[in-house]
């Protein structure tokens, strides 16, 4: 079967973005979120300001309200899904400082991380005021709601250090990987994708569809900037190629490749080697066009899982922007 | 005013400690708590124990259950208090990880910090599942709830913000060390103060002053930690003395003994002067005899304003292990 071909066949052309669709709802979003990073000390707010306000795609929030509105949520919860909204981008921020301290991260979208500019100390404090900060928005939700962000920020944890458990090592099984990626990323979407369709009066069987929806559109997106790290170019990923390789991560080419390269094992395997001069060995090993063409066929079923999970979804423009986002994340990379 | 016959005047001498009083609320605390550190990943549950079944003097949720009986909280809502005493202990311990990172702490209560032990990306993802689970358990409790225990959580990072602000500066003033101290070590015992009355189904009047009493409660307990962290002795405090004073922390025997020293002034203001050969001598002029008396009758004010919250209680063994439990702060140091 042609994949591209199915996928193009679910999204008919838009005229708006998906983000101008809910381009109201993404507005409040920016205010509200904005607004939250305020802080008695103004080091927290600088540090906040200078990741949150400096060129994030708004993803997740694009998703939520696509998902809200989709599920046909009415205005008057609106500040609800819209604090939602904010909640899960707050705690997306926060693992952003936490994770570039964790990798040394020197670069983020482009520019300086906010570890390699504020120093550890200050930038560990602002991810936990970020983390504080969605906690606090939380307080006006209902337990069931509370529990499904409380459950994504304990996988955030798992998956970080189930990531750190198998870098550098070349034993990292398919099942692994997706395992840790579903801890990782997928957790928010998820969360995001339920907790909207929640907000939205939506019924449990809808609930339980638009987490899956999350979980496989979190998926796709990983696995397409997985595959990004490896091809680049630097300009478009705002840090260097092969950084993930470098750091020993074992992402979606790497996983693959492994698996029918036993140089590319033993490379992945030792420190030095891919730290060292079989850094660029490697990164020729899983640039490799059939480990590519693997990894970019992983994403395409992702996609095709989101798609279908759209099908509960009654026709609207919302649910075509849906689409729309899944075929986009995975059309970054070509 | 002899201060220590007025606070012995107010605290009988009791059959039984204040944690005695209190054994089987402490107990479920106990069992919630660390029924708590379960995780898919066993290395965050091992971080977690390690910390949290490591010697921790409950001084919290001792605190938080005294103040809940002795508002003549019942039975019935006790599941309630117990899982708000164990969501604060649960933030306690999220920060003491994450300030060891920060402060690069090698011991903690005489062992190996978490951070020495099992490195820095386990133990602040470890910090950050502490934070996801105090977060989860808070999802029971209603928004005004809620919002106290955020509120504190963020009070923590401007607290450690501020006082990361004032190391090494010797223009710190009283008022500024008070206010670190306010948001770095208080905040946590007012809002249990406050949460713990609030469960007990006290009044509003009741409930700020279970705050009030919180605020100094724990202010007096840095105070004599401060002045413990200049007197030792090394195997009282489980870390070398003199540590805060290394490291450039704004202690309150440094507060008050830069006040009238010229010498400690420059040296504390040079990080080279208390980091290098200066140290011996620093710790020599914070502890001169004016000093620790003044630092002693700092603590001994807040006892006193502590003792005072107590009045609007009647009277009760809660009352008078509260009352204890003052005293027993400050006798820690004499």
């Amino acid at each position: 079967m042609d994949r591209n071909k199915a996928i193009a066949f679910s999204a008919p052309s838009l005229p708006e973005t998906p983000a101008q669709v809910v381009e109201s709802e993404l507005q409040a979003v920016e205010t509200r979120l904005l607004s939250l990073l305020d802080c008695r000390e103004s080091l927290i707010s600088e540090i906040c300001r200078y990741l949150v306000a400096g060129g994030g795609k708004r993803i997740r929030p694009t998703f939520i309200m696509l998902v809200y509105r989709a599920c046909s949520g009415s205005d008057r919860n609106l500040a609800d899904v819209v604090d939602a909204a904010v909640a899960l981008e707050l705690i997306h921020s926060a693992t952003l400082l936490h994770d570039d301290i964790i990798d040394s991260g020197k670069l983020r979208r482009g520019k300086p991380s906010a570890f390699s500019r504020f120093g550890l100390g200050p930038t560990l404090v602002a991810g936990d005021f970020l983390f504080s900060r969605a906690f606090e928005l939380c307080g006006r939700f209902e337990e069931r709601l509370i529990k499904m962000a409380a459950d994504a920020c304990i996988e955030l944890t798992e998956g970080e250090v189930m990531e750190g458990r198998l870098r550098h090592n070349a034993s990292v099984s398919l099942a692994d990987y997706k395992k840790v990626i579903e801890l990782k990323t997928a957790s928010l979407f998820r969360c995001g994708g339920r907790v909207a369709a929640d907000l939205s009066g939506a019924p449990e069987r809808i609930i339980k569809r638009m987490g899956r929806l999350g979980t496989a559109i979190g998926l796709a997106f990983q696995m397409v900037d997985d595959l990004l790290d490896v091809v680049g170019p630097e300009s478009k990923i705002g840090k260097p190629v092969g950084s993930d390789l470098r750091a020993g991560i074992p992402s979606l080419p790497v996983v693959l490749g492994i698996a029918g390269c036993a140089e590319l094992r033993r490379l992945f395997d030792e420190r030095t080697g891919v730290d060292g001069a079989g850094f660029e060995r490697a990164l020729e090993l899983v640039r490799a066009p059939e480990v590519l063409a693997a990894s970019r066929q992983k994403a395409a079923e992702q996609a095709a899982l989101a798609h279908n999970e759209l099908s509960c979804l009654k026709p609207s423009i919302y649910r075509d922007c849906l689409a729309a986002m899944i075929n986009d994340q995975v059309d970054r990379e070509v």
